[in-house]
């Protein structure tokens, strides 16, 4: 009950699906892109399963499909992006090359981004900056899903945390992690599917601990490793929310419109110039760790997982299901 | 067989122990000022416990008690102290008040702190920083104890990250927490004392689980919530090390004198400026959400047990396992 598609059929049903439903061809390509990319890096519960999500943030009107970005100075190493409602990648795009710029004339730079709904997986947004040369991290709220450690109820996001190291022609290595132990669209896949949630991923409306995807969808998820998760996921609210004027992820709860899409919320992105910083042969160092852990029998290194599966979704193209390519035709038509 | 200090009697009974050694009384008393804060705090793994090791550093000779710290700078928001071999706190106390003032012109800095050894909590690193109303976040490598996710041989150090948010008069909200499931420090009580582990914090010299703090102290310590935190720890190892040109935990391994005193190392720090960063309100804003956690009940914020036992260490003095008295009377004897 699947289908397989080439990367570039992939990304032309996504995007004429987004055109349809109102994106300018611009934002329908930038969004397309991370999308796909998600999908194709193995990450299905960021990829093509999302696209209902973000037509419906489309046909509601909450989000603008052909929002122009407004990008400003707030500090000399402090740049904003204003994503004037649209989707985070278009905002991201329309900021990227400057922030490049100030982090290497700088040494170190924060880029701000507000007014942005952000429903893509944070790798893609670090993996340009890395590729350059910069070290980099990214910060994002969500909606609230998440407890609190010690209590019961959905207050933080997901709020997933990424960090970013450049390895020249390797490609950078990148993790990106959900302070929560698992992602939400794992747990909503696992609703669909009919799958069991490992213990300690949710309780349910009554704060008792539940192995149920549709219970735990109604109750709270958890942070993971416990108050250090939950110490995580509140940092990620601070950074994303109140150090640059975004809302926080149980304030998107109030204010979203509830139509399934991705809510207003802000990313914080800080990178950092290894040049700069003043280490000769940064890079070459860092490979040294990369060895030490790779040598060990079951460890491996958090990116790549997913350069094999980008690897080989080049050769063998997309397995996409049925159901999911019926929708997102239902959608264009 | 307990003690009772005053602070200031403890820092006395520290600072003595240190300049006998060989500290100058400037070093003695910062160093002292960060031990008894520690024990004062609620975390006797990094209070008066570790005098000894202190000590046993400087009579190797490995770390330099007065030693001169050089402050320089990297980039225009990028500055670095070179501790000179000596203890972190002095070398933090000479860049701080430079670095507050970059961060405020800049909105984003970043100090990159080397050449120094580092056995203090990390939150005494960003209490006087984040008390000027800045958001900070520290990093810092140690030795290599902790395994990475799916190996079994140690390679990072505990690797601490820590963060903290101005809060005016309350002082600031820090948490700061290892890359490990416990810190090597409360193993360390915990053989002392005789008392077995939880579950899941470490394995023995043959990779299998263990609850035997001995063998976990010859084995290998695990990072909190399996992969995530092992990512955590790994993304401290580059920014306290390749970033700055320091060494890994595992270099530190391989170059220290094995005196039972802090190896040498490397610490960043990150602060930001809330204010510049366009956030109007960002700490009125952030009350809000500390206030959603403390109203469930079980939840409470990272920094509030420390506060308490802050206010109850200065009205009641600080209770120490007369042995810990005995062994640094005998240091300074």
């Amino acid at each position: 009950m699947n289908t397989t598609l080439s990367i570039s059929e992939a990304k032309r049903l996504v995007a004429t699906c987004l055109e349809t439903n109102g994106c300018s061809p611009e934002v329908a390509a930038q969004v397309a892109h991370v999308i796909v990319a998600a999908e194709a890096d193995g990450a299905p519960s960021h990829g093509l399963f999302r696209v209902p999500g973000y037509v419906a943030s489309l046909r509601s009107g909450k989000v603008d499909g052909s929002a122009k970005p407004l990008v400003s100075q707030l500090a000399p190493s402090a740049m904003k992006v204003d994503g004037a409602g649209g989707f985070a990648p278009p905002a991201l795009a329309a900021a990227r090359t400057e922030f490049i710029a100030l982090t290497r004339r700088s040494g170190i730079a924060a880029l701000a981004v507000t007014n942005v709904h952000h429903f893509s997986a944070l790798w893609t947004d670090l993996e340009s900056i890395c590729s350059e040369g910069l070290c980099a991290m990214a910060f994002t709220g969500y909606l609230p899903f998440v407890a609190p450690a010690g209590g019961t109820k959905p207050l933080f996001g997901t709020n997933p945390m990424a960090f970013g190291w450049p390895r020249g022609d390797k490609g950078p290595m990148i993790f990106d992690q959900a302070s929560s132990v698992q992602a939400r669209g794992e747990i909503m896949l696992a609703a669909r599917d009919g799958h069991r949630l490992k213990e300690g991923v949710g309780i349910d409306e009554n704060g008792q601990p539940s192995t149920d995807p549709n219970e735990v969808l109604k109750g709270a998820m958890l942070t993971f490793g416990g108050y250090k998760g939950s110490a995580i996921a509140l940092m990620v609210e601070l950074l994303a929310a109140s150090l640059i004027g975004e809302q926080f992820s149980y304030q998107a709860g109030e204010t979203d419109n509830k139509d399934g899409g991705p809510p207003r919320g802000g990313e914080l992105i800080i990178a950092m110039d290894p040049v700069q910083l003043g280490a000769k042969g940064a890079l070459d160092h860092a490979e040294l760790i990369f060895g030490k852990i790779t040598e060990q029998p079951g460890a491996r290194l958090p990116a790549d997982r997913r350069y094999e599966n980008r690897k080989r979704s080049a050769l063998d193209g997309l397995t996409i299901p049925k159901a999911v390519i019926e929708k997102i035709d239902a959608l264009v038509g």
